[in-house]
């Protein structure tokens, strides 16, 4: 676990930068968890994107997402797939898996768990074999049977004493970028 | 399990005062607070929002509403119905009131506080079982009213200075689902 | 001039409150030229926005403005009438000025120091009973010549270096609402 | 006038570090570096913006750029051109390059590098005297060609190992006015 914070402060015409760091290194069980990862299923609001809802007087009318977490996506193609997975049912996310080459968006899902035999035939893994990057309570079921649970940074409490490993990064500021590149850094 | 601590930094002619606070207790007066909550009222912009309005050239198009707060607000609504209140008059407000199952939204509500008889009678609660989240200068009078008042960490100076309860996070970053944790914590 | 961060800090499940401040009260000075303000000017772009201009394929789009803005020009206008001055032509601007009751919306303005005297006459007041609050080099020259010159504390250090007041908050989060509270308590 | 402390704290088993510099000193190196330029090329997302998508269902329908960003390309226009080049294919970047007057936008560029050899012909420069500002993978090889390459302060940790001056601003807040600024302060 990594907790970290600079900042900047300005006085007169000086710079300070303050950090603030209690640093510790990825443990043996992350990179052996890494190691194993086949299949990528990100949940979207909160973890994609920073949780904004932008709405006009008709509803939901845009999502706000992270380039960088689009290149994460396709620097994984190659190898690892990746799956977005969203309770809500907005053809927003649609728009986005097609942009960014996600094998597959599946949208209005309740109770995503209840994906995950499914998605273990078709992809010829096991649960230990999945990534799951999730923000909130209804990512909690899956989080726990997955191989390799992940939280943004300002994932809720309860998700964050499950997660095997908690992003330095906020959601739609590239947390799925980090889990991504930690993925690769122990596949390679 | 309280860590504190308090440091003089001299830089230059500078003096910084660093204080490190383990701020994770909550006072038993806001505990019996939450207890008592039937009824939850919500500003709008600034609680739900980061007060930003966007702006096309045809006036305000759109509002960002945060997924969190959504989330809150269908886990509170077995128990405790929530009421989004006003001081402007946008339709905006009225879409993602019905999307996150809000019991009611109430939109130009200039004085805020006037509303709290009806709604006392409608819902059948007193004013202290009633929790009231505000940012600014139009929530003083409800906020000095109800029995539970909050307000985000942005709220304006003077709304600080009377609130109960100033969360820990921003109006848009999840203020309004800090509250609603705190209560169906101590309502459990 | 105030220096201050807080941040939060989350390890295991405790968080802690980082505070550094450097506070110094408010000088007689600054109190003294708040005292003689009688009309206020204020820059758009990078003040009552964070400087975001949001583009689609057909130019700018959209602005985002903050709610505690708008507050505050609603507080100022029974007393001191509020300009938006922009050097960008952006029709953006007569919307916003027009919702929040700005007395005039002024585009297009190249050199906005030229419009001095007019205001002057117009408002029937000195340049050191004006207040400007501009963040970039087009509000240098104009800054020199009012009352009272303000900046959000994001703004361009040469302004900084000029500006008799920088604000805590940044453009587009409060700046101008934090200048509208200042010379409303030193006007009282 | 550097400032300079560390300081260890222990909180529990935890020991954080907290260190305080003054980083306003420029080194000869980066001054040297600046003094040579005549060309500017700047990445998109993620440079001139915070990498943020904004998507509808029918896709990417808005980028968010700064105003700051667009004075410096303005200050810079009279002595060193700036080109806008991004990997992806959006007619946003044109409508942007349009408004600050950038002497080109080159869109869909997938291997950014080999632009170089055309582009020193055409503005009659050297690499050497070649700027540019990238924050991802796909930025790595052309900064390791350039005179002077430069990174928001939230460039992926790649980029930020080769770059020459790594941005206290990050994407999207100025990152590329900072960099402006201190090109146009060495070239004076």
């Amino acid at each position: 676990m990594v907790a970290s914070k600079t900042i900047y402060l300005k006085i007169n015409n000086l710079t300070f930068m303050i950090s603030i760091k209690n640093k510790s290194l990825i443990s043996k069980t992350i990179q052996s968890k890494c190691k194993k990862i086949k299949l990528i299923l990100s949940d979207v609001d909160g973890v994609l994107t920073d949780g904004g809802m932008y709405y006009s007087d008709q509803g939901e009318i845009m999502k706000k997402f992270n380039t960088r977490d689009g290149m994460a996506i396709l620097l994984l193609e190659k190898n690892i797939p990746t799956i977005l997975i969203s309770g809500e049912n907005s053809k927003i996310v649609i728009a986005r898996a097609k942009k960014i080459h996600a094998a597959e968006a599946l949208i209005g899902i309740k109770n995503k768990e209840i994906l995950l035999p499914k998605l273990c035939k078709k992809y010829n893994v096991k649960n230990s074999e999945i990534a799951y990057i999730g923000d909130d309570l209804n990512d909690f079921k899956i989080m726990e049977k997955v191989g390799f649970s992940v939280t943004p940074n300002d994932g809720i409490e309860k998700i964050k004493k499950i997660a095997d490993y908690i992003c330095k990064k906020n959601g739609g500021e590239g947390a799925f970028r980090e889990m991504a590149d930690l993925i690769l850094q122990y596949k390679m």
